[in-house]
C-alpha cells in the first residue's frame, strides 16, 4: 500500500534500478488535458543521470512510453499506465555487495523485512524510482498550467555554501541556466566547485532545496490531520535522502508572535498578507500567498572512499563501492521536488472541490 | 476525510474549542490490552491548559468519558469511542471577532473553504483539539509498553535560547520535573524566564520539541511512499503551530558522506551502527537504533498586542484579542508530540505484521 | 479501519448493544447544511425498537445527542459527532451465554478473531450499531434532498409471501402506512399475520427489501472498481442479516441481450432508456434512470426455541435464548438500507465533483 | 482512486480494449512467494478469447510481461509492474459507433462523465480490463496455496439452464473438463448447444457462476464496514455485466430461523457447523466452514440483430454492432470471478495479521 501515492490525483509506482524499468500508473488524473509527451520528455531529462559533469554519468535517455489513458491526445479520465525502460544498468557492479550492508543505505533494513533484497543498485529503494515521481509530476503541472499555478524549485544550499537571499530576491527564471540549479550564478559557481572537488575526492555531499509555488487558490487543505503543509512535508520526506522538512518561517523561531503575524490587507479586491511567514498556508489551508518551504537533502551515502562495514553473518568486512554516483544529489532532485509539489497540489484541489 | 489520522491503528477526531467538547473514535486497537484510564488521564494532565504560570489559565479538567470497545477492562479489538467536555469556556471574549480575521489564525481560511466557521476560541482549529490525539496516544503507548518501545519528548529550543546537547548527553528522566518540560535544568529557568517575560509583555514565542524513540523494532516502514520518517513528518506537521521537521542530521547538511555515514558493527549479535545520523531510519525503514526528530512550532498567533487586520468585508480594523492565551505553546506541546509519535509508530508496527 | 464508511462523506462509528450507547463521527458533510435535528430523530424513530405489535419491544427513546459541527443550526464542514445512548439494557438476560456460541451469531467467530468479546447482546455484532448508520444516512438525504435525490425502501417479501409488481406499479408513499412498511396494503396484511404467528411460535422469518433512487444526476460511479452498484451493494451487504444484493435485473437471467438491452431515446431534451433492466446504472456509473435494487436478509438468529449448540470448551450445551428479539427486521431495517443509499450516493456525488 | 482494488494486497490495472495493452501493479504481495509464470499464464488462458467455439473469435494470445517485484524468480516484497499487450484489435469495427450510444453499454455514461471517451472496443469499460484481475488473482493464489486455501468456481446456470444441486453434490474437479466450464456434463451440454444456438442468432444470453472457497482460515473479515462478504460482494459486483451477488442462503429467504440456523459441533477438536447455511461466514468473519456464493451475469450488451439508438446530437439511428462478441461471458468469467475472489481473501488474511 505503500506504492500509491494521493487521494484522489494518485501515482502508484513500480521498478527497480536494475530490473526492466521504472513504471507506474496514474490515476484520477482530469480528462480532456493534452497530454505534451514533450513536455514529460524535457521534465524526466532534468532528472536523467549524464546530464552534467557534477552528476553520475550513468548513461540514460529515460524516454516514456505511455500505454493507457490517453486518446487522441488527450487524457481520458482513466488510468495512464506508462514505463520508462532501464538501458545502461551495470548490474556486475553490485556483485561484491551482495553479501554486505553498505553503510547509511538501505540494505539492512530491506533485507530485515523482506527476507531478500534485489542489490543491484540498491533495486527498490533506488533513486531511480523517482522517475515515476517526475512523469507523474509533469502531468499534474499540465493540469495546474490550467489554473494558474505554477512551481519552481532551485537548489539553495550545498554543504555550507548557502543562499542567503529569500525567494523573492531571486530572478527564479535563472535556475535552469546553471547545472546546479542554482538562479544566483555567483553562488552557483561556487557549489559547482564544491561539488567538483567533492567528486575528486570520491566523497559526496548534501543541501537544500527550496520551492515556491504560486497562483495556488484559496483555500486547498483538509483539517485536521490532512493540513495541506503536512501533506507536503509528506510528499518532500518520501523522497530518497531528504531529512528535513521546513515552511514558511519554519526551524527560524526566532522572532515573537508580535513580529511573525501576517497582516492582513486588501489588495484589489482581495485579501493578502503584507508578509507571508505563513508560508502561504495558515491552519493548513492556503490563503492565496505563495507556498514556499525548503528540503533537506543527506550526502549521498555511495563514497567512493572504502569504509568497513558487515555482512549478513554479522562479520566485518572492508568496503569498496564500485558503480556511478552522483557526488551532489541536489541539481536532479530539484525536478522531483517539484513533482511531488504539484502532484501534491493538484490531489488537494481536487479533493477541494468534493465539498 | 482528513479527520481521520492512520491506516491500521486510526483516531477520527471531532469537536471544537467552545463546543461541547472533544472527543474520537480509535479504531484498530488490539484486543485485550488494560485499558489503564488512570495513565490516558495523567496524559490529558500533562496537556491540559492551567496546569502552570507559563500556560493559559483557562480552567479544564479534561476528564475522559470512554463509550465503547472497553469489556471488563480490557480493549476488544472494537473501536474506542470518547469524549472530553469543554467546561470552562468563555465563549463572550470571541464575539468581537465574528466579523475579524485574526492574523496568522485560520479565520480567513476557513471561513474561505467552508463559507462558515464557528468562531468561538478559533473552532476546529484551535489547539484544544489536540486532546483527542493525546488520548488515542496514551491508548498507543499502553500497546507499545508491551513492545518495548518509549517514546520521550522535550522542550529542546525556546525562542533563541537552545538546548545544545543533543539528546544522548541528557538525562531525559528530568523532562517532567520542570514546567517547561526541558531536562536540563539550568536552561529550563532561562526558558521559563523568557516565557514569563514574553508573557508580561503580552506576546508570544516558538521553540522545538525534540522527540525520541527507544526500542523500535527493525522493519516499520513502507517504501517507498510511506517511509517511516515521512509519515512521523506528516504527523508532526499535522498538530497546530508546526512549521517544520527534521529528523537524524536533518538540516545539518554540513557534512560530507564519509562523515555522515553510519557504520555497521555487530553487539551481542545484533546489528548496530557506530553513530546514528539516519535518526534510526534507513530506506525508509527503522534499523533498530533510537529514532530522533525534532519539531519546530511557531509563537501563538494569539498575542494580546492591538494589531491592525481586515472584518469580512475588507475593511481595516483594530484588534485587540481577549480569552486566555499560552504565551509558549512548547511545554504543552510536549505531551501532543508524544502521542502523534506513539500512534504512528503502533500503526507501523501493526502495518508491518501485514507482509 | 473496518469501522469507517465511505471516501469522502464518511461515517466511522462505534458502540455495543448493551455498553453506554451507539454513537459516530460524520465527516466529510458539506458546510451550510440545515442540520434538522427533527428529521433526524424521525428517522430514529422508524428504525427504533418497541415501535409496533411485530418488532421488538426492547423499550429505546433513541434521542441523538451531536457534540460538534454544527454552528448556529448548520454543517460548519467539520465533524459531526454523535452518540444515542442506551437506555434499556437488560443486560442479565445474556449471563447464560457468556461461555456458549449461538447458532448463526457472531460469538465464535468474535472470540476466534479479538480473544475476548462483550456477550451482552451481542456487543458489537449487534444490529443497535446500525442507528449510527441510520442518523449519518439522514443528515446524507438533507444534503441530497436539495440535490434532487429521494431514496424510499418497502419490504417487499417476508418469508414466502412476495410483493410481485414491480416498485413501478406502486404507490411508495403508502409505504409508511402500515407497520411492515409494504406500499400494498392487502400483502402488508398478510405479512403481518405471517410475523405474529412466527413471533408466537417463538421462531423468526427473513424476506426482501426492494430500495428505489430517483433523481440521481447522470455520472455517479467510479470506474473500475468503484462501479456505483458495487459499492451499494457492499454497503448493503455491511448490514446486519443481509445475504443478498441484486440490482436491475438482477438474478433475473432467463432474458436475452436482444430483450434486456434498454435502448436508448430522448426526452425532453435529455437521454432515457425505454427499459430499465439497467437498474439505473451503466458501466458503474448512474445513467439518470431510477435506481433500484433487492436487499436479502436472513431469519434473525436468535429464536426462543430451544437449540443445541457448544460452548467455549467444545462441550455439547442447551440453549434457551432470552432478551427480546424481533421475528423478523425487515420493518426496522428499511430506514437502514435508505440510510446506507443515502451515504453511498452523497459519497459518490462528492467523489464526481473530484474530477 | 477507483482503479485501485484493496487494501494491503492491491491491485492498480490500467488499459483499454483496442489500446496498447492491459496491464497493472500488484503492491503488498508477500515476499519470497516463488513466481510461477506458467501458472499466471495458464489462468490467463482460461479467461482469454477464442478458447472455444462458444466465445468470442478475437485472437489473443494474452502473453504476461513482467516488469518488477520478482528477484531471482521470487517476490521481493516491492510492487509487480506488468503488461498483457493487444494483438487482435480491429478499432475500425467500432467506427461506426464513435457518434453512437450502444444501448447497456457504458458509451453514454462514461461519455457524460468524463465528456470523452476511447470508443474502441468500449475502451476502459471493455471486459478486457480484467485481465489484470486475472495476472494478480493468479499471484495470489500462489500465496493462497501455501495456506491451504483453495478457490473453485463453475458456471451453475445459462439462461434458463439450471445446475440444481448444491455445489457439495458434485464433482468441482470435472469443471475444467467442457467448455462451459459447468462440472455436471449433462447439463454442460445443455449449456453449450443453447449458447451455440444464441450464437447463431445473433444474441446472447447470461447466467450465474457459483463459487466456493476452501480451507479459509477462522477470523477473516473486518467489522463492522468490511464484512467479509461485503468485500466480496463488492469484488463481484465490479465484474463487467455482474448484476447480483448472494452468499450462504442468500435470496432464499422461505426457511424460518429454525431451519436455518447451523448448528455448532465438534469435529476433531475444531469447532463446526452442521448445516452451512451461513456460509462460511458469521458477523462478516469467516468460520472456517467452506465459503460459497452465486453471481449473476446479464447477457452481453453486444448483439449482431440490429438495434434503435441515438446518437451524441440526441437523433435517433440504427445501430449494426459489429466486432467480435462473446454469446456469453460465463465461461470466460469463471476465472475473473476466482480471481477476485483470491484477491479479496488474500487482502483479509493479511489484514487480519495486524491487529
Amino acid at each position: 500500500m505503500s506504492n500509491t501515492f494521493g487521494t484522489i490525483f494518485r501515482l502508484t509506482s513500480f521498478g527497480e534500478s536494475h530490473g526492466i524499468g521504472i513504471g507506474g500508473v496514474i490515476d484520477g488524473c482530469p480528462s480532456g488535458i493534452e497530454l505534451d509527451s514533450e513536455f514529460v520528455q524535457s521534465e524526466l531529462s532534468r532528472r536523467k543521470p549524464g546530464q552534467s559533469k557534477i552528476t553520475t554519468n550513468r548513461d540514460e535517455q529515460d524516454l516514456v512510453e505511455f500505454y493507457s489513458g490517453i486518446f487522441e491526445g488527450k487524457t481520458t479520465g482513466t488510468p495512464i499506465g506508462f514505463l520508462v525502460r532501464n538501458a545502461d544498468h551495470h548490474s556486475n557492479d553490485y556483485n561484491n555487495i551482495r553479501e554486505l550492508y553498505r553503510p547509511s543505505h538501505a540494505d539492512y533494513t530491506y533485507e530485515s523485512k523482506y527476507g531478500v533484497r534485489d542489490f543491484r543498485g540498491g533495486g527498490r529503494s533506488s533513486a531511480r524510482e523517482t522517475i515515476a515521481r517526475v512523469v507523474a509530476g509533469a502531468v499534474a503541472k499540465l493540469v495546474l498550467k490550467q489554473l494558474g499555478v505554477s512551481i519552481t524549485a532551485y537548489t539553495s544550499q550545498v554543504g555550507t555554501i548557502c543562499l542567503d537571499q529569500p525567494y523573492t530576491a531571486l530572478d527564479l527564471s535563472q535556475t535552469e541556466s546553471n547545472i546546479v540549479r542554482c538562479p544566483d550564478q555567483d553562488t552557483a559557481e561556487k557549489m559547482i566547485e564544491l561539488i567538483k572537488e567533492i567528486k575528486k575526492a570520491g566523497d559526496t555531499i548534501g543541501g537544500v532545496i527550496t520551492c515556491v509555488a504560486k497562483g495556488v487558490p484559496v483555500g486547498l487543505g483538509e483539517p485536521v490531520f490532512g493540513k495541506l503543509h503536512a501533506a507536503l512535508g509528506q510528499a518532500m520526506l518520501s523522497i530518497n535522502a531528504v531529512k528535513g522538512f521546513e515552511y514558511g518561517m519554519g526551524f527560524d523561531v526566532s522572532m515573537r508572535g508580535s513580529e511573525a503575524n501576517d497582516l492582513f490587507y486588501m489588495k484589489e479586491g482581495t485579501v493578502h498578507t503584507h508578509t507571508n511567514r505563513s508560508g502561504g498556508i495558515q491552519g493548513g489551508i492556503s490563503n492565496g500567498e505563495d507556498i514556499y518551504f525548503r528540503v533537506a537533502f543527506k550526502p549521498v551515502a555511495s563514497i567512493l572512499i572504502p569504509q568497513k562495514t558487515i555482512n549478513k553473518d554479522g562479520e566485518e568486512c572492508d568496503l569498496q563501492i564500485r558503480g556511478r554516483h552522483d557526488p551532489c544529489v541536489l541539481p536532479r532532485a530539484v525536478p522531483i521536488v517539484e513533482a511531488m509539489t504539484a502532484m501534491t497540489l493538484l490531489d488537494y484541489y481536487l479533493l477541494s472541490k468534493a465539498h
